[in-house]
């Protein structure tokens, strides 16, 4: 494995993806993409007093139904990579603490499925682990009570707005076995174009999935023709149309091979959702629920999955700050 | 380099840190360790308008302030880790952004300095980047209103409460070069014996902090007096004699050897910090601006550093939760 080019990185021994496990909550489970999910919610507190530790438990039971699938215990594991939107990542810790295996908290925004995987390819890659487990999750009610505001507050959506999905997706990552292959990563920068409006998140990250995606095409040199689809998460309809119009200005057409898991989830129309889906369980979920199954069954060959993340908190964008994007791509390959 | 014992990585090509830079801010530079920070902070404000702000700010200098050291350019740079306390790490996220590097977005609390040198070692150890930088930060007065109350509430402090610390540390990792070496990691598990009293952190941490370090004296067949010191951060004066004792108690004696950076941050009685010092720039300020300069003059030749995290959110606590800890290994060694 070396470093290539401005920031990618190839993996000559690449890490196998042999299990992958997606949960989602019931309005996702009626979306276009609701039959593909392998542990469909009925209900979004999961049993739980507040959103935010339904959220944690929705994290251990997909973690739980990985490991099941895999015919793995917690012990079998040498590191766990995750990460999620509430304030100092609490879905995660408090969803992995009692599987008792070292525990690595990222915060990546919605990209954080990607720097997931790309860490724990890393480590497989890098011969200092046999397996690991990578992942996120994201909850509507905990996210829209912590960016924006609570549900019962009832305020009006904007025609930009995504819905924050409630779903989370894991991914088992080992040295050897059979399934897709992470053959390169190309970790992103943070792209700051000055947009403000909490409101668009897709504007503020199409910019940096267009940086993350040219540069893994530079670096590797290739087209986007060299992919059965380049699948980011999640820009949303309104972050599609930027994103295919910036690399389109500067000289790539994305057109024919972009597709974006905020665009997949729901029926816009029908669903409310105006604008797609966000959050990280978003192109968490479909990636594990749908895309990995299309290469396990070599429906698709190639893919590259590019995460978006939108750099701000509410913090922050109350004291007048940007929001800055960011976005990281992991090239998955089934032979 | 491979994985071995429970949790422990060992590197075959340790990365060396060639360069280190710590900022700290004003209180701390009036403390004992006040004459070691590279950037002493006159203003806790650097400038800014808010506390949030000058947190970001604080970070940027720093890397710049080890950049400079270095002799290098953001461009030779391949891939930054970092994170801080604030809600979704916008600490890190503005202080990195203009420097236009590869970044991953890390949430450890207090154990972030561990974790970020983790995960660079890592990256170079498998040969995946030749120069990689890594570090954290914490800002009293933005902490302060995040997770207490803000200061101008003027609320009492009780005897088990530490005071977070205003600095910033960071490192540069290459793979080639003189100085101290990263030889081994051991990444550590999330522990949770049921502490809930927020203003008792380092009863929290301190069995965390001593899993991780029986963790890797047993992986690495080592015993306490094999290092010339072991160092927490931060536990305070509190969690130190917990530490110790509950460590005596499973059979291992860290009397001897055990140093902490939240003792060693404040004159607590002459500066009114009660039990110490604590936030993610703690330990990563003493780390890069004394224990680092001890290694490079080879007054210490091997020690190993325990950044120890507290894994809650003031909602977590609301919601009745209990604080996890946890702490990570970093083994260094100048020969």
């Amino acid at each position: 494995m070396g470093h290539i080019g401005k920031q990618t990185i190839t993996f000559k021994e690449p890490p196998v993806i042999t299990y992958a496990y997606a949960t989602a909550g019931p309005k996702e489970v009626q979306g276009p993409m609701g039959k593909y999910f392998d542990h469909p919610l009925e209900d979004e507190l999961l049993g739980e007093d507040t959103w935010e530790k339904a959220e944690a438990r929705m994290v251990q039971l997909t973690i739980q139904g990985l490991l099941d699938r895999a015919g793995k215990t917690p012990a079998d594991i040498h590191y766990i990579y995750a990460g999620d939107l509430q304030n100092q990542v609490i879905a995660s810790t408090f969803g992995v603490k009692d599987f008792n295996i070292p525990f690595f908290g990222l915060y990546g925004a919605c990209s954080t499925m990607g720097e997931s995987i790309t860490l724990a390819s890393m480590c497989i890659a890098g011969g200092m682990a046999d397996l690991v487990i990578a992942g996120t999750s994201s909850h509507n009610c905990a996210a829209e009570k912590q960016f924006r505001f609570p549900l019962e507050y009832g305020g009006q959506r904007t025609e930009t707005q995504t819905w924050t999905t409630t779903a989370s997706g894991f991914v088992l990552l080992s040295r050897c076995g059979e399934g897709p292959k992470v053959t390169s990563v190309t970790p992103g920068k943070i792209v700051d174009l000055g947009v403000t409006d909490t409101f668009n998140m897709g504007a503020a990250m199409a910019p940096a999935a267009v940086d993350t995606i040219l540069a893994h095409l530079e670096d590797t040199n290739q087209t986007p023709n060299d992919f059965d689809a380049i699948i980011t998460g999640d820009l949303g309809n309104c972050g599609y149309d930027i994103a295919i119009d910036i690399a389109g200005k500067l000289g790539t057409d994305l057109s024919g091979v972009l597709q974006d898991c905020g665009k997949l989830m729901y029926d816009d129309e029908k669903q409310g959702t105006n604008c797609g889906g966000s959050g990280c369980g978003c192109i968490a979920s479909i990636f594990t629920g749908y895309f990995y199954k299309q290469l396990v069954e070599k429906k698709l060959k190639k893919i590259l999955i590019v995460p978006t993340g939108a750099l701000m908190s509410p913090g922050s964008t109350q004291q007048g700050n940007t929001i800055p994007g960011i976005a990281h791509a992991v090239c998955i390959e089934m032979k």
